[in-house]
């Protein structure tokens, strides 16, 4: 393994220790065992990732990484290539859903341009790109391996400036005008599924534009030589990944070699996770599903991830906002877990 | 109608130009319509319910009724009945989940004995009840009318007092040993069920001990002639209810005839729900139901109220617990829809 492969390092393995105590103290508060569900079993989990006795989701950084997408040429999305830029401003001016909430959550705010359209730099936004937008992956790779190499390592740099303000949880979101395209194709290589199962209306196309973007993505997995699968993940991120995809992995990859759990948004952010995982499997364990989206795949990608999110709200806007939305779900969490009393603190008589 | 029977004087409607105007500005809002999914149809049904283009879930009241039940001394609960008031006692000394929830929330929480086998009064604890547990329903009616009366009343008058604080949201609690069985005999008569379709563990019985609680519920609504159903639901109370199950019906018509939204909680607070829409249709809009619990009946009891919960986290817990978490969730779809720009103000491009 070398330097420039630093996502294959293994990432550290939660506390099966404090997971246990964590499980005692659980059965010792006054309520009737396993009474408060996924609250207890996410107290738990988040004990054993922080190694302590008493988990907190206090400290939120949110990192929303955008790119754009030379597919877009196709027309797979009902908005135009410049919102994405539009949308950089508006993260950054306090206007947008992510914005809105991360007041709200008193969450600290990162916005990463890894491949936009922008051409020059953004105020408020950290620009951390090989190229503004990737190619059109309907007619040739979206990126060359330097390309690629350069948006996974942008996600590890900007883990590091996250880690400096300690954060208990990382929260990850993704802007992309065409990205639900690129996720859909990803998913579709890596789990060898035909584009048609697993393509979504995005931001709004209708049954038309999605039979359209099935038969894009599926000519392109073709072209690229992606089907029968079992290409390897890198390869599959650089016929058809985007910029903020990669760079979403590799701050996965990165949040979990630096103990820091991850709370994963919706259907791009989780197509992101399982080429995270399939590039380093040991990542797993550090990441939560916030919540599972309206977009039509994201179950999918969940289920082969073998994972359950915390909310259904059929929410469908991307932005890390479903992830942002469950965090008060592991702050209160964290409190019943360190603040209930007890069956013996309290004198409550247990089952008779 | 007399004085008496204040539960059947009719609650207002939601206001439809104000929820009109809440879905034109979500529709305005910089994301794709509809995007927010749940939490934008939230933010309209508030707007609607609080007649304001400003809708808030800030100040929120938890009231929690308590009561014990004779039936359990059939053994349907594999707690004794004495934890009901140990819980009270827990309830006010800040131990329980509803205590850690309500400071978490910064929510007011009043305890209200609306029927424990407390003899005494109890420390930070509202006394309104008229008697002391029900009877056993397995071998006499559990209430007289007078009683029901009471604790209807009880409910109406803890809503009254809740107001003084002007809350946003009422949230609304339970506590009692043998609630469940309680609840699902209401549930049975007024939906016409057998009773094994709806009962659960409540507690915490195992398979055994759910047969022989349906059993008894089965026995006790022939004993009392509540089947075939078509019972008024005031003579089913009698016969089957709890004092602070006939409280929660009170309270959400009050609250509902003085136009404060009402967060539900699980099983026992959707039954007495089933309930107060029986007595008072007109109450139903104001209902907000919070969570979808892990007690078998209660999908059962929302379907009947064509209820379409916001969480679903295997709690089965009750004291409001999941009503409290749901809260953030009313917090923020507020926020989002006051806070975010729209497509003019942040110049944003629509669709193509």
């Amino acid at each position: 393994m070398t330097d420039a492969e630093w996502y294959r390092a293994p990432c550290p393995r939660p506390s099966e220790t404090r997971e246990r105590e964590a499980a005692d103290r659980q059965n010792a508060l006054t309520k009737p065992p396993g009474s408060l569900g996924v609250l207890e079993r996410l107290a738990i989990r988040l004990a054993g990732l922080q190694d302590t006795g008493r988990p907190r989701a206090d400290k939120i950084s949110i990192v929303l990484f955008a790119g754009d997408h030379g597919v877009t040429a196709q027309g797979v999305s009902p908005y135009p290539s410049e919102v994405t830029v539009q949308m950089l401003q508006n993260f950054t001016q306090g206007g947008a859903a992510i914005s809105v909430l991360a007041r709200e959550l008193n969450a600290s705010l990162e916005v990463v341009d890894a491949g936009s359209l922008a051409e020059a730099d953004l105020q408020g936004v950290v620009a951390d790109k090989p190229r503004s937008g990737t190619r059109d992956f309907s007619a040739e790779p979206a990126l060359t391996a330097d390309e690629l190499a350069h948006a996974l390592a942008a996600g590890q740099r900007a883990v590091g400036r996250a880690l400096k303000a300690s954060p208990d949880i990382l929260v990850l979101g993704e802007m992309g005008i065409g990205n639900t395209t690129a996720a859909a194709a990803i998913a579709a290589a890596l789990l060898d599924l035909a584009p048609l199962e697993i393509v979504g209306a995005g931001a709004g196309l209708d049954d038309d534009g999605i039979r359209r973007k099935a038969s894009i993505i599926a000519d392109a997995l073709e072209r690229h030589g992606l089907v029968p699968s079992g290409i390897p993940p890198l390869a599959v991120l650089e016929a058809v990944g985007g910029l903020e995809i990669a760079a979403l992995a590799g701050a996965m990859i990165a949040a979990a070699q630096a103990r820091i759990p991850v709370l994963v948004d919706g259907f791009i952010v989780t197509a992101a996770a399982l080429a995270a995982v399939r590039i380093n499997p040991s990542c797993r364990d550090w990441l939560i599903f916030s919540h599972r989206s309206f977009e039509r795949g994201h179950q999918i990608v969940l289920d082969a991830l073998d994972a359950e999110p915390l909310l259904d709200l059929r929410l469908r806007l991307g932005e890390g906002s479903g992830a942002a939305v469950a965090v008060p779900l592991l702050r209160l969490a964290c409190a019943l877990h360190a603040g209930m009393a007890t069956f013996d603190e309290a004198s409550v008589s247990g089952p008779c």
